[in-house]
C-alpha cells in the first residue's frame, strides 16, 4: 500500500494553475493585493487539477497518539500516563482542538497508532474489531475501524490501530522495526483514504504523544540536515536541564543509529515515533487523492519531511498552518520550502495550529469562487 | 458627542484580567502554549470586564467610503469612479470583502461618508432620510439610515451619510473644516452605537477610496512621529515615479499645515480623509461600548493612531487584524504597541485583512469558554 500511493502521487496540474492565475488578474482587486493567498489559490488549483479547486468546506482533523520509549531518558516533566487521559478529553470534547474544531466545523478523528497505557474507552459494538495492519488483504484494509463514537454522531471518533504500546527507547535500540514504521504509515493512508472517502476536502494533521517533540527533532536533524541543538526545542516548556538533556538525547539517537535521510522508512524506525510515521502516511495519502494537507506544528512539519523522501511532489499538497515556537518546525519549513500561515508562538500541538489556519485556505479558494471580475462589476481598472 | 464618547472610555479591568490569567493556567494545555492567544484573551476579558469575555460570535463589518481631493495630484492610477462602483460591488456581494464576510458570519455594513460620485443606488422607501450630521438634535442623531437594502435582509446595507462629496486637495488647502471632520468623526460614533445595539459583539473595520493610502501616509507621519517617505507606501501598486510624487505630496502636505499631534481633530481636518475620521469614530465608540474593534490595514490603523490621540485607553479596545504591506502600517501599529495577528502581505483594504483574523480573536476566546480544567479532565500535570 505504501508503494502504490506513493506511485499514485504526480506535480501539480500546470494548466490548472495558469488558468488561476488569469483568474486572479481579472478579479475586482489590486493585482498581489490578496498577498500570499493568491500563490496559495493557484496551487490549490494545480493540486485539484481544476479552476477553481473544490471549496475545502468539510475539514477533517486527524489526531495521532503514540507514546515514546525516549521518555525514559528525562526529556519531559510530564507523565506518560497524559497521553492516555488527554485522549479521554478529545473524545469529551475538552481539548483546545475541540474548540477550534467546532468553531472551523471540523471533525475529529483520534487514531491510537501507539499509546502505552491501555485506553479505558468501551467499544460500543464488540463486533467492531480494530484495524489490523499486519493483515493487508483482510477485511479492515481499506478500513479504519471506530472502537468508541459518543452520543453526538458528530463528535469526535476514536479509531484503534495500535500498533505497539510506545516505541522503543531509540537511545539504546532502535524505536521500531521497518515493519513496525510501515504499519504505523499504513495506519496514516488507510485514514486519509477514509476520510476524503467521507467527503473530506482537507486533512489536517493533529498529534498527542508525551516527549514526542524529541523524535520530532531528530527526525528534523536527519531530513534537513541541522545539527541536533538547531532541531531540538523546548517542547510543553521544559527547564534548562532538561533541555540540554534532550539535546544530548537526540545527539546519542543520531550517532547510535546514524540514519540515512534516502531511507525514510529506516529513518523513522530508528528514531521516529508512531504517530510520525502515521502523519507520514496521512500526508501521502492526500497527496495520492489531490487533496491539501494542512499541517499544524512540529510534529505534523517532521513527518511532512518524511513524507516528502517518500515521494517528493507531496510537497504540493502541504500547506504549512503555522509557524510553532519549536526551532525544529523553522528548520523543516525551510526544508520543504513551505511559508507558514499564521506565526503566534503557539507550541500546544493536537492540530490547533492547523485549525487556526484554515480560515485562510479556505478564504483563498473562496476569492476564486465568489468574487466578481472587473468586466461583470463594471468596475473600471487602472 | 465625540467629547461624551471620549469621556467614557475607560482602562481595562485589572480583576477579570486577573481572573483570565489564573484560569488560562489551569486548562488542559502547557501554560503558555496558546502564544498570542492567551494575552489577548487576557484582554478582552479586561475590556468585556468579564472573565470569560462574551464569545464574540456576532461579527459586523463597517466599511467607510470617501474620495480624496489629493486625487488630482496624480497619487493612484485608478480613477476616481471606482470609489463608487466598489460600493455597487460590495452591495452586490461581489467583492474580497463579501466573500470573507460571509465565510465568517458577519454582517457588512458600507457607509457613504464622502463619495464624489453619486451612487446609483434607489432609495426603496423615499421616506428614509439620510443620517444628517449637522442635526445632532434631529430625529436621525442617534440612528443610521439604510437608504439601500437588498433583497437579502442578511445582504450587505447601505448607509447614507456624505459629509461632503470627497475631501479638498491637501496640497492647496485643509481637507475638511474642523466640523466637518468632527460630522464624519460622529457617524462612526453613531454606526458603532448602531452596530452594537444590534447585537454586534465586534466591529471590524473596512474602508474605500481610491487613493485614500495618501491621507493614511500624512496621519500616520503626524501622529506616529516618522517621515513621510516611511509612513507611504505603493498602496494598490504604484509604480516608482507615482511613489515618487505620492511622498512629495505628503511631504508638501504636512510642511503646509504642519499638523498638531495633540489636536486630532485638526489632524484630520488637514490631512485626514472622511473614511479615515469615521474610522477613528467607529473605533472610539467600539471602545466607550467597551465592545473590541477589529483593526483591518493601514487606512485602519491610521485612524486608530487619531482614535489613540483623542483617548488613549481606546488601544484596550484595538486588535490588530494584520500587518498591511503598507509600511506606514507597520509604523503605527509599533506606535500602538500592537501585535498583528496575520501577516500574509496582504494590502487590499475593505476590511479583508481583518476578517481573515477574527477567527483568531473567536478562537482565544472561546478556550476561555469551552476547555476543560486538569481536575476536571482527569488529566495529570507536569
Amino acid at each position: 500500500m505504501l508503494e502504490s500511493t506513493v506511485a499514485a502521487i504526480r506535480p501539480l496540474d500546470e494548466a490548472a494553475m495558469a488558468a488561476a492565475r488569469e483568474l486572479q488578474g481579472r478579479l475586482t482587486k489590486p493585482a498581489g493585493s490578496l498577498g500570499a493567498l493568491e500563490p496559495l489559490s493557484v496551487r490549490l488549483a494545480g493540486l485539484a487539477g481544476a479552476c477553481p479547486p473544490p471549496l475545502p468546506d468539510q475539514a477533517a482533523v486527524a489526531i495521532f497518539a503514540g507514546d515514546h520509549g525516549v521518555h525514559a531518558q528525562g526529556v519531559t516533566p510530564w507523565p506518560q500516563e497524559v497521553t492516555a487521559q488527554m485522549i479521554g478529553n478529545f473524545l469529551a470534547g475538552g481539548a483546545v482542538v475541540n474548540a477550534f474544531a467546532r468553531q472551523a466545523g471540523a471533525s475529529v478523528t483520534v487514531v491510537d497508532v501507539g499509546v502505552a497505557t491501555p485506553l479505558s474507552v468501551t467499544p460500543p459494538d464488540p463486533a467492531v474489531r480494530a484495524a489490523d495492519p499486519a493483515d493487508p488483504a483482510g477485511p479492515s484494509a481499506l478500513t479504519v475501524d471506530v472502537v468508541a463514537t459518543p452520543a453526538d454522531p458528530d463528535g469526535p471518533r476514536l479509531v484503534a490501530a495500535n500498533v505497539r504500546a510506545g516505541t522503543r527507547d531509540m537511545t539504546v535500540t532502535a524505536a521500531l522495526t521497518r515493519d513496525e514504521a510501515r504499519a504505523a504509515v499504513e495506519t496514516g493512508i488507510r485514514v486519509a483514504d477514509e476520510l476524503v472517502d467521507g467527503g473530506a476536502g482537507i486533512l489536517l494533521t493533529g498529534d498527542m504523544g508525551i516527549g514526542n517533540t524529541t523524535p520530532a527533532a531528530a527526525l528534523v536533524a536527519v531530513f534537513a540536515g541541522v545539527d541536533a541543538a538547531a532541531a531540538t526545542g523546548r517542547g510543553t516548556g521544559v527547564d534548562d536541564e532538561t533541555y540540554a538533556r534532550k539535546v544530548a538525547v537526540v545527539r546519542a539517537a543520531l550517532a547510535r543509529h546514524t540514519p540515512d535521510p534516502a531511507d525514510p522508512l529506516g529513518v523513522l524506525a530508528a528514531v521516529g515515533g508512531l504517530e510520525h510515521a502515521a502523519l507520514a502516511g496521512l500526508i501521502l495519502g492526500a497527496a495520492a487523492r489531490r487533496v491539501p494537507v494542512l499541517l499544524d506544528g512540529v510534529i505534523a512539519v517532521s513527518a511532512a519531511l518524511a513524507a516528502a523522501a517518500f515521494a517528493p511532489d507531496a510537497v504540493g499538497a502541504m500547506v504549512a498552518g503555522h509557524r510553532s515556537a519549536e526551532p525544529g518546525a523553522t528548520a523543516a519549513l525551510r526544508h520543504l520550502g513551505l511559508d507558514p500561515l499564521i506565526d503566534l508562538g503557539l507550541r500546544l500541538g493536537e492540530g490547533t495550529g492547523a485549525l487556526l489556519a484554515l480560515p485562510v485556505v479556505t478564504g483563498a479558494v473562496r476569492v476564486l469562487h465568489e468574487v466578481a471580475t472587473f468586466d461583470a462589476a463594471g468596475v473600471a481598472e487602472k
